[in-house]
């Protein structure tokens, strides 16, 4: 059996190594490649896709999988050795029960739906784009049917990206969540609206880049296993955990974007470059999901890098760096700048307090959708109504509204947003348990060390890569089930003290 | 027929698409990898290149070949299909050829015997290197013969790099070259030295860089296509027609590094970017051979870049861009320094009358050690004796000596250096062609336009790819065989007005 399992093993890595290398192509392409390389390079992947795909699908890893059924019944669930296996099956059975001229159609729409969405975008139009989405609807049910005995339609759709979760777990949580923050956000948006012009004047990007290379080293990214790249949108990408790399953007006339952006990305790369090191080359070496993913991203970004304790530390560096900029604004006006909530129509631009509802609409939608009772053609009204309800403003027209985001147009419609909230979440209940061991970590956060909570995080969640799934990482964490309330005792203390509520 | 043709293509564009896949991973390697991502990248480039020569090993393609023998004969030979057949033949029964266990075992000895060179180098010791070369030079045998039927024992190790081309056509052309050198170098050493003091003050990175990439895109690199980065070894490396990357380094304290070879990888990159673009994914979207390409890079770098005609129309940009270093030397004394000819120990440093002998005695050593005339033993000693009689001047140590290039340690011996002679003999031969196509060539150069020659050159070369032989391409050109001649009028001229002779 040891030789079977050394036999999985290689066959993984070679697959591994393929999707890596798939990685810096797509890497490049978003960094560094001439406008000239685009036409090849869509084939070069294209090609490298496939190889891997064939590769995974390869009947001799399921005749492996089927011989170490035995062997696996026998290994502690919690053994590397069951993890890899078990990790493996799901990408295989993942693979292997979708019809691959299944794949190619829905694939072929994918792109072409992606395109028309940027038509839509520009002319403003959500009718330009809804025959697509439509069709995208429709292939997301036949997607979901491939894996039957679900609960709910959504459920084979949530565990691409967040493997065990499930709309039983989720919708209650998130309707929970959504019921606690529509009154906290009416709560403060009543208050005087902050000032955030300090944040606001004209930063070089030279200057900004340094910092922000300076806060995420501090903070504990590794530079010798990763870099920073400018891109038109912040990614995180690895090719390996000894090259985990992220990218950013500047806005010269916003300090909040690049900064932001950079510890948040930073904040997924530290995840990655945590996982064990022996898992390299396997299934193992990943996020357990994107809900754990981006509660680190975010418990990064926000709980560390919006908090007062940190900027304690750096202010006063940020103000060296801008002297002529924020040498005579405060401490106080500055952090107050960077935590402003206010009612905004766009995801991606909202504060921590606002952001969620955005999300939850977006999930909520998603299983209206899945389960018949909302049409796509009805969808801008309904997204109108929603931002409404939850938000108190309308948006004004298509591009603001249910046109922002591109993940429907492109993807698929189903299990492509709850990993948003489930990572916010997840943060606070993740910070909540490592203050709980180490009641030092924010007196340490004030003098610039992060060491603490970072060999935390790295004990607890990082090391594991995806051998648990975020259930269970949450199980092994508090011994409990997911639940909101740290998460939302870390908003309303932070945004309470802000707002005096 | 069309069916296997089109079969056919799809195989080699498959395999094209890794091999580019595998050029960018290296590219990044030397680029922006971050040294935590070696090990694993290492492992990466492996898996890629056996399942890139898996691809092109596969039985199918020999079986196409063969049933496309017949077809094949009945197509004009200078036709783009029967040129497809032909390359993809040839590649194929290359990697058909080697038995794959000899491969993995040369490999393996090429990465120690790289290693150990290194060490050789640093310890200054080619005995150090001694026993893995003698061991280099027994697997260059072995490999000659998995290709029997030749007439030198070097012909089939020169047609990797240089298709066509045997000993027998090439070791006259050299033999001849070096009668002629030899003389020519000695009367040019007994005139007074030339002061290069000029280009040896202090050039800051970034307006060298700037400069450099004025000059090529002027020259007509088009950088839709093409991009470039800092490395420790300035070279050319193509992703697709659409995406032809250079490299460079930069020495502040001497204008001529970054300068020239900016210029000289430019010169490898426009000759990829003149392919015609039909040849996309094929192996004809490729230079015909080592020596052609290298005819490019030094017809751009040296009888282009270091004319005088050149500089009329970019000196005084290049004044402008460093006025206190530049602004009083006068073009003629700036002219001398760039082609300044010495006695030097390095080929890579030499100039453009020396550096044939340095490689024409490499070449001759190839010949030598592979025919057994030579023990690798005696290597140091001949080196030095050839050094004398040549170049009148000794290595005082191996570093200078024959530790000094990378190519036997890290490659083979044998056909290893031709390319580089071949390539200055071509240049001389291509400029002469062109500028009796085109006389109104120099007048245009001084007016900083490069349109005509670089439209000869794509009509003429560039746009057939690996089509034609290096040997065909010349025929074409000028009906009839290579010859040393323009070359040697070229050098002749140049070099007897600088230095009076």
């Amino acid at each position: 059996m040891k030789e079977k399992l050394e036999q999985l093993r290689r066959r993984v890595q070679e697959i591994n190594d393929l999707e890596s290398i798939l990685s810096l192509a797509f890497w490049d392409q978003a960094t560094y490649m001439p406008s000239g390389g685009g036409e090849a390079r869509a084939r070069q992947l294209a090609t490298l896709g496939r190889i891997s795909h064939e590769k995974l699908t390869d009947p001799a890893i399921g005749q492996l999988l089927e011989d170490l059924r035995e062997y696996e019944k026998e290994l502690p669930a919690d053994s590397d050795e069951a993890g890899l296996i078990r990790i493996t099956r799901r990408m295989y059975e993942k693979a292997v029960n979708i019809p691959s001229d299944f794949i190619s159609e829905f694939y072929k729409h994918q792109s072409d739906s992606y395109h028309v969405w940027m038509k839509a975008r520009e002319e403003n139009d959500f009718e330009v784009a809804r025959p697509n989405l439509e069709k995208t609807l429709e292939y997301s049910r036949q997607l979901a049917d491939f894996f039957p005995g679900y609960e709910h339609i959504a459920d084979p759709l949530i565990d691409y990206r967040d493997p065990g979760m499930t709309v039983s777990v989720i919708r209650p949580l998130f309707a929970e969540l959504r019921k606690q923050l529509v009154p906290l956000v009416e709560a403060i948006t009543e208050k005087p609206e902050v000032s955030d012009a300090c944040v606001r004047q004209t930063f070089p990007q030279d200057k900004q880049l340094a910092f922000g290379l300076e806060v995420i080293k501090r903070l504990g990214y590794d530079l010798d296993r990763g870099r920073q790249d400018l891109t038109a949108h912040p990614f995180m990408i690895k090719f390996s955990l000894g090259d985990v790399r992220i990218t950013t953007r500047v806005k010269e006339d916003d300090l909040r974007e690049a900064l932001f952006s950079t510890i948040h990305e930073a904040g997924h790369a530290m995840y990655e470059q945590g996982i064990n090191r022996e898992y390299e080359g396997t299934p193992l070496a990943d996020g357990a999901s994107s809900g754990v993913h981006e509660s680190q991203s975010r418990l990064w970004e926000n709980i560390v890098g919006r908090s007062r304790g940190f900027w304690n530390y750096f202010y006063p560096r940020l103000q060296k760096v801008f002297p002529g900029e924020l040498g005579s604004v405060d401490l106080d006006t500055f952090y107050r700048a960077i935590n402003k909530v206010e009612r905004s129509l766009i995801r991606t631009d909202a504060d921590e307090v606002t952001y969620n509802l955005h999300v939850i609409m977006r999930f909520d939608f998603e299983l209206d959708l899945l389960e018949g009772r909302l049409a796509v053609r009805d969808l801008p009204e309904a997204w109108r109504e929603r931002m409404k309800a939850d938000l108190g403003i309308e948006p004004p027209d298509d591009k603001t509204g249910v046109l922002q985001d591109m993940h429907w147009y492109q993807d698929m419609i189903g299990g492509m947003f709850q990993g948003y909230t489930l990572g916010n979440v997840l943060s606070g209940l993740f910070y909540e348990a490592a203050l709980k061991d180490h009641p030092e970590i924010p007196s340490e956060m004030e003098r610039g060390e992060f060491g603490t909570l970072r060999r935390w995080l790295t004990e607890n969640i990082y090391r594991h890569g995806s051998k648990y799934t975020a259930g269970e990482l949450v199980e092994r964490v508090t011994g409990g089930p997911m639940t909101i309330e740290p998460y939302m005792r870390y908003l309303r203390s932070k945004y309470g003290e802000l707002y005096e509520l």
